[in-house]
């Protein structure tokens, strides 16, 4: 598939640009956006014009939907094509921070649905694919893994919440409030509880086996489009909080992404 | 200082089988303690055997109290000298997890007080070191910045919690509710929530300025010994969460670290 080739691809060649970057990071000028913890940087917006760059070449006639800036809106046609972007996801964890817990999200929708989409993890070098109907895969290392292309992920078994480590996002600080009343039985409940504020990462993560669930109460369409997919396809399940279908371009606001086993038990503890 | 160099050399040392391990993760063997989530490596043991050693070869009539083991009691003489070690901060992100936050604790108390200590987060091959009244010193790169030995650390000059990154540590699971009910005012007031169960991690992030503040309703003295002293030497501050003094060996329970200039802020904010 040529718009795989293409996801691959720009992942690959942004994740240098934004390993140089971290690597000098004290240096990168930042802007608030909406609010002081909203925030910019010049890579964001390196990432974001490379990508729709790329896109533009190759498929002209395609919208695209990415986070900053004029792309920064939801498309009216349910049934268009329509790229989706998110050139840093976790830019707080760019800035600043002792561990790199941020991401590149790409990924194409038809329809309202992602249908190929991928995740880069600049720092540890790890990329996440994946294709609608033909599984999700992750090639790159991470910290503590041999690198090997082409390995097939799935969710983990794990059938208890009790059990589950669960991403709680507290990113948006008009939401905190919301969060804390729809999601305080989870917070209880869980085996543990993760706040990293990067989509991309916690959902990467539930397709790799490295958690089970992530709960957001309002949540952009660019920040996880791809992750989504890449859940979906290593078989877990993603709605809104109500259990109700999660599209990308219906202006739905909470977003539920599990291993499916403990997906029936986060909806009756939220609120 | 005799025991500064030994805290150094014990954790270059465990950070190298840390390292090792951390490469091969998948084959080291995992038991539960007191519940499903609180977990237990062949590695925890190691390191716990290693530093418990070098110690008492050095200093034999120091005593010392441990995370695992025979060696989890807190001393009853407040004028002792004594040892505190936490082999592995953060156990649960060394088992699985993208991004590997946890680190090695060694601290030398006397009176209740650390007098020495240091903090080793090996994957980013970080070392911090403080000795009270002389400073708090990182060597080692992380993942970002050139390695330079003896780098000098400073909290941040930031004064508003609205501007403040905080670690909300939700960590055990009974005392979910109460962290939830005490600090519900300071996760909806703080500019920056996050949670990454890894004590250690947290404290040497405000000592270097990437995060504000640190709160935790019920810490283990193992958990902090190192940190705490890193973070006051850095110039933040370390209390119990009513502002009282924060000692080792008093069997009090709540902990807020932070840069010093949000304390009393963060203490208005907490019920």
């Amino acid at each position: 598939m040529k718009e795989m080739a293409l996801i691959e691809q720009v992942l690959k060649a942004t994740s240098v640009l934004v390993r140089e970057k971290y690597s000098e990071r004290a240096s990168v000028s930042v802007t608030s956006k909406s609010e002081a913890n909203d925030l910019l940087t010049e890579v964001d917006l390196a990432v974001q014009e490379y990508i729709v760059e790329q896109i533009s070449l190759l498929f002209p006639d395609d919208l695209i939907a990415a986070e900053e800036g004029d792309f920064a809106n939801i498309p009216s046609d349910p049934d268009c094509r329509c790229w989706v972007i998110d050139p840093i996801d976790g830019t707080q964890n760019f800035v600043r921070g002792l561990f790199p817990a941020f991401g590149i999200s790409v990924a194409l929708a038809v329809g309202g649905t992602a249908v190929a989409g991928g995740v880069a993890l600049p720092i540890p070098r790890d990329i996440f694919l994946a294709e609608r109907g033909a599984g999700a895969f992750r090639s790159g290392g991470g910290f503590s893994e041999a690198a090997g292309r082409g390995r097939r992920l799935t969710v983990t078994q794990t059938a208890e919440v009790g059990l589950s480590r669960i991403e709680i996002d507290f990113s948006g600080r008009r939401e905190r409030g919301e969060t804390l009343r729809r999601a305080g039985k989870v917070v209880t409940t869980a085996g543990q509880i993760r706040c990293n504020c990067a989509t991309v990462v916690a959902l990467c993560s539930i397709a790799s086996g490295d958690m089970e669930a992530f709960v957001h109460v309002a949540l952009n369409p660019w920040d996880y489009a791809a992750g989504q997919l890449i859940v979906e396809e290593a078989g877990g399940r993603a709605t809104r909080l109500d259990g109700s279908p999660l599209r990308l371009f219906d202006h739905g606001r909470g977003v539920l992404i599990t291993n499916g086993h403990i997906h029936q038990e986060v909806i009756s503890l939220l609120e």
